[in-house]
């Protein structure tokens, strides 16, 4: 076809050059804020006297005319026309003829794509600051509901001492709170405008990038235009902060499948978020959870790839930018799509708080107590902790938890136990014993809920 | 909607969970893969006396059915139905009736899927394979025509010495040669059968997994069936590969977009294979090369994606492995589209014989051999270094090519020079001395291309 | 050897087990850290009656002696002590004997260790944040003597429009307070203490934990004890910053070794910055731009490394962490030398302004200005892109630059252009024009260098 | 210092230099492989004639006499000398006086290292393939006895059908299979010289480029020079190999840290294997497998850092290049390192063979035999699946397995199940059955067993 910019060209490219090369296969996924920001920049020009106001009109209302198209869904893309930007051109002088040329004055596709990027990316950012802030919700009202709760803590998937599951749930409190902090901050460096750096230098018409940015809602506008159109910063530290995330969700995801497993059986995945199998009528798979967790693949991916076309560019504009769309879109949806199913996932499933007290009392979590108990008898917590290493080894050969020992076996191993030991092992008094701020007991846990809830700015807390 | 494997479970999965597991609208792309495999089953069940002749025949014919719609891209594939296995049965079962539930004995999804991918990525490793000694006899036909012609060979893309530009192009020959051995050596371990596994097991049913294979034109059969479902390698392997080969491309891309430079203007890229700016009328940009050049990056990034997928994953299926399609696809496409417009992209562009011969004739590419002269005359290397080191700053600041200096130039910096170091230091004489076994003089290079040609294992030359 | 904790154990370890988990060839970096962590620890301990003043006070001396030994050098690690905890605490056991061991009351290697790394990786957070503005402080000294430095600015690699050359470097500028901005919020996840965390429960111990915060300058405190010893978070944004970095270091790499060729020779690099080949006499080499570039290599690797560490790691604390340290150590080092080598080399780069005008004027960057002229005069602007585009075609076909043009060439595209197109074409007076905000004229580089100036907030600009 | 370059430059390199770009401090792990490389190359230049036996012999005496110096760790490396070769080069004059020089006649650095790291490579790839074979051979030892040891079978963690624990052992076996196929398959890409490509065009002097890969073992020579000094594919694909390999251990890391936890305690760590806690009396924790599960990051993180290095790099060397080794040396002692310690961890580990035979027998693994006897008595599966489902279901709420269900429970959920049921539903029933072709019934896992000696070629099987 005839392109746009043929003058210098004898010939017409080939037709595998033209499917290479287009995007429109998936940057039309950004037809919203394509038109939108045609539409603030040609205000712009008006204001600016650049254009006539009956040329702004004009276009202004060719544009919102496609505005609607895109919103119901009647718009057919040209791989032909290359990208989402000539695309809207094309379709704009279809409608209202030759003077949809003006909209491409004092723009290029550069900084025109950029600011598409940086429009559809806030949008994007925010929604999963809400959604983040939903998942913590989700967890704080499990957590509210077992403080009590006692389940083994564990250090190399060893039971290592007794903690509440409050407590344990809320550890992915705090690793959200952090993904949020992140992306909220990432928002400061995708909330500016790059509309008109033009290609690279800037242009000669007087414009007004202020105006636009304001028009679309910008925070700030870049302060050079060969980085304005250049930059794809925002999207490496959106990857990075969703890999991050991702981390979490697939530790989270570990932790679900592990507990669902009929030896740990610490919760039941609710029938509605879990699968079965086409050959074994027993199974119950937590699919849900296994795809979060696999999923993390993809994102770190989607980074490393956007890493890798960014090393080693020369500045300004190269092609090789083109890459950066479809692993954001694509991590964009991966996020979105997590969040969303984590949140019911968490609050419908069945914690099973018998099996996993159960767990607490037949474990020897409270040996690090057994040792504390003789050191603050007095003897070094070195030879404390080797002469309850040996306590333990004898009750697991007896087949017995510390609890279940007598009296007559504990003196076998110091004679500084007393009858009180029994109680201090207890794993509720283990437990409540660990005040220190941040530790697990109840009265820790009920003041790290309170602190949490200050976390959920956008969420209102009635409760 | 009523799951083909409810019966254990009280409540149907969320909506969120039938769109968050479901593979069917990639997994589709296997189809024909997938009908293919049931039908090779359903034979074998029948000659292994497991269904009766007449119910094979049934099957068979429904699938065969479904295998031409697919041709035609007539079926509408459905969410709800999971995946392809899953719309298949669908299908066959509308078709033919209960009879299609006959199908699924004595296999599961984890190994149909499995034996899915594999067929698969046999058939798009050959056509890889294919594609890449294309671009191999263009390399060879555009190196055959440029034996004699000189550039300056670069090392820090600094001059370094003049070479051949045949045998800098041959140089991406032997690359791409190395990427023809790996991929042919994956197919080892690409075309092999798991088919029979069943869901991890085997089974109790007297199939015949050799004759299965042999259907399918397998080489081989998995010899442990938890391995069978729960491998991956065959597509980690695929993906490193292609890394490779994308590299490979990436570094030539680099040289046909410097080349393309006003600056070096060693090559011109074809109109077909170039594009122009919607702003900048002059601009003609080498949009192919910098896509495949950024087109690394995603294949790097799936790469690391299925890496991270299959960490830490234990034996044997589980639901994380459904992440193992997407990234194949879109590298199968990538590599496929990147060698086939590779080729022409090398075959069309203009070389400017003339532009590389003044740059070789203006550099210090010479500059070893003056060293070389003086050693030979009895100068320990290092001092005829040294000298050559201070002739060669002097003439950069004479403005001068070693060839423009003057005889009494060359005799202030050692009185060994002689007239025959103008002979000796003419481009075409410093190359042509280089003939050791794969160096660039003519000579050497000729014979190379001669190896070279051997290599052409599908491509039957004749010229 | 005997193990601090033997008790449970029946047999000793395999000495292949021991070099194999032994961390303290690497984790000795942190020795400072850890001992300052234990003298805090200490006095805390002490300030809560846990411990006599007595004790404290002996174990700070013995802790402050072996602070001296690690500051001179003087310590040798034993591998037989496992890590720098374990090595620090035998130390210290060997120089004040039993009392040594109530170092580690209410404290665990987990909550140890991570105090450490957090204290570790602060201070050389904030080492890089004043080595960035460094190299900052060096482009805005560059930028300021070139605001009137033409180049051609590029796109694609081809000449697009001519720009300052401070505009350019301007760019980097600003790249760089990205990752200052980056790094700086990042403190706020580094700067909070886990120490009081223990094993992952807190501990029985009255224990103040904002106290040892306070000790040791910490802005905060976990909130979440298993959070505080399985979080590396902060470890993974320090590298996914970093990546960033290297990133934008990379890029400017890669426009050093591309300016340095010959035929570029836009800069050329200082002796004291460059390398010969030990073969080619006249080569001058930009190993250090190279080698800055290939170290992104690493430092993405380290990324990689790090999430794959993390994903699907259930809590709290596992062995796998213990490889979160030297890819940390390794990036560390990596970009401070690299932002301490980067100064230096872009303030004594020899920049040829004679190179660089010459460039601009011998292309076509100006034709953009060619079209806006017949656009101005009311040519719609995709036709004035057209005749500009066959006009340029014919000039190089001539071998003219746009300004080499007579009039009546002009006119046989248009009878619009005036004689006035000579001067509107000067690059001067094509840079002048774009003033918009961002914009490469010079007037707005230089209100870009003001605005720059203020970014600078720990450098003094006294000029 | 004075450099072996220096001539054409006017001011020595900055220290800060010095230090950023020399190599020595990790390139002196190849000083057998350079010092091994002159040797061969100083005989071959005797033998064609291009310097005389004197000189060689001289050479060689010199050169034997640092290898002997390096074996006995006797040499001082010095940074000054930037790298081994240098380094070398300067011993070997100060040992034998300037006929070292000669050494450097028809070689540069550039082919010098190559050779190198070719040398270094195929010893280490080749050592890597013993320990594989090792490992492979262990496996087979614990596999031979446990062919009718049963336990669960998993599919996403969830129980599924019962297995033998020999089959699951053997899964590994043929990953490692894998693995040591591309491992000596990668040999043909590694066992090829590079030396004599001199700087990158070859060389004026007559040599023997075959002589000195014969000398040095090597199988072949590189066609191309450019190729030889620029190709680090083999590099990659070692790191490729090697992060297969690695994700291959760390999936079988991750069941031995599940199989350890008190839960599934289907395995014993050897204490000679395990490590306790420093607080935490009772704790064994599973250091080993956790670590090794964790190195899979650093081997990925090399890999992608050497492909990041390698992406857009033009030919022919540059200076990126020296980051192709530190990457190479860490994965080769990770991965030797991690075969070391897994073969005896795999042999000591105690395996609870009553635990895991109680584990199936709880478990509703035979479910799948329930519906495949229904089916077998004219239920279509999919029935039979779902009657099964609801059966598996009323079981779990009364708290029995299937075989302690009564026959009337059996018949409420269909009138064919009979007395032959509770025989069929037997574990070891269940797996007998399953004799298909790589099946888990003991016949077919002997078979597989015998199939898996016939691999072990390097170790001899005497049993």
């Amino acid at each position: 076809m005839a392109k746009l910019w043929g003058g210098r060209f004898t010939r017409a490219t080939d037709k595998l050059v033209d499917e290479f090369t287009a995007s429109i296969s998936f940057d039309h996924r950004m037809a919203r804020e394509d038109i939108t920001g045609s539409i603030a920049h040609v205000q712009m020009l008006a204001q600016c006297g650049i254009i006539t106001p009956e040329e702004s009109q004009q276009i202004q209302e060719g544009l919102r005319q496609l505005l609607d198209q895109v919103e119901n869904q009647e718009i057919v893309w040209d791989i032909a026309n290359e990208d989402v930007h000539m695309n809207v051109e094309k379709l704009l002088r279809d409608t209202i003829g030759p003077v949809a040329g003006k909209l491409h004055t004092a723009r290029s596709r550069n900084d025109q794509v950029a600011t598409d990027m940086h429009l559809y990316l806030k949008n994007k950012v925010q929604e999963i600051i809400q959604l983040l802030e939903q998942v913590q919700y989700g967890i704080l009202e499990q957590a509210s509901k077992h403080v009590y709760t006692l389940l083994p803590g564990y250090t190399h998937l060893q039971r290592a001492q007794p903690v509440s599951f409050a407590h344990h749930l809320l550890a992915y409190f705090w690793m959200l709170q952090r993904d949020k902090d992140r992306f909220t901050e990432s928002l400061k460096r995708i909330d500016i405008s790059p509309l008109g750096a033009c290609a690279l230098a800037g242009t000669a018409f007087p414009i007004d990038r202020h105006l636009t940015a304001q028009f679309l809602g910008f925070a700030d506008v870049y302060p050079n235009s060969i980085d304005a159109v250049s930059d794809r910063d925002f999207i490496v530290e959106f990857l990075s902060n969703a890999a991050l995330l991702m981390m979490h969700i697939s530790r989270l995801a570990e932790e679900l499948v592990i507990w669902s497993s009929q030896e740990f059986q610490f919760i039941e995945i609710d029938d509605a978020y879990a699968t079965g199998s086409s050959i074994m009528p027993q199974k119950k798979n937590p699919d849900v959870p296994e795809l979060l967790r696999g999923k993390t693949g993809r994102v770190y991916g989607n980074l490393m790839a956007m890493l890798t076309v960014l090393k080693g560019l020369p500045l300004a504009y190269n092609k090789d930018l083109q890459e950066d769309k479809e692993g954001m879109f694509d991590t964009v949806d991966t996020v979105i799509n997590s969040l969303q199913i984590l949140e019911p996932l968490l609050m419908t499933m069945k914690v099973n708080v018998d099996v996993m007290e159960q767990a607490v009392s037949a474990d020897y979590g409270n040996a690090t107590d057994a040792a504390d108990y003789l050191s603050s008898k007095g003897v070094p917590f070195r030879e404390a902790h080797e002469i309850v290493g040996r306590l333990v080894l004898y009750a697991i050969k007896a087949g017995k938890s510390l609890l279940q020992l007598s009296m007559e076996e504990y003196q076998q191993f110091s004679p500084l136990f007393d009858e009180d030991i029994f109680e201090i092992l207890q794993p509720q008094a283990v437990v409540a014993r660990r005040t220190s701020y941040g530790g697990t007991a109840p009265t820790a846990v009920i003041q790290q809920i309170e602190l949490a809830k200050t976390k959920l700015t956008f969420i209102k807390l009635n409760r």
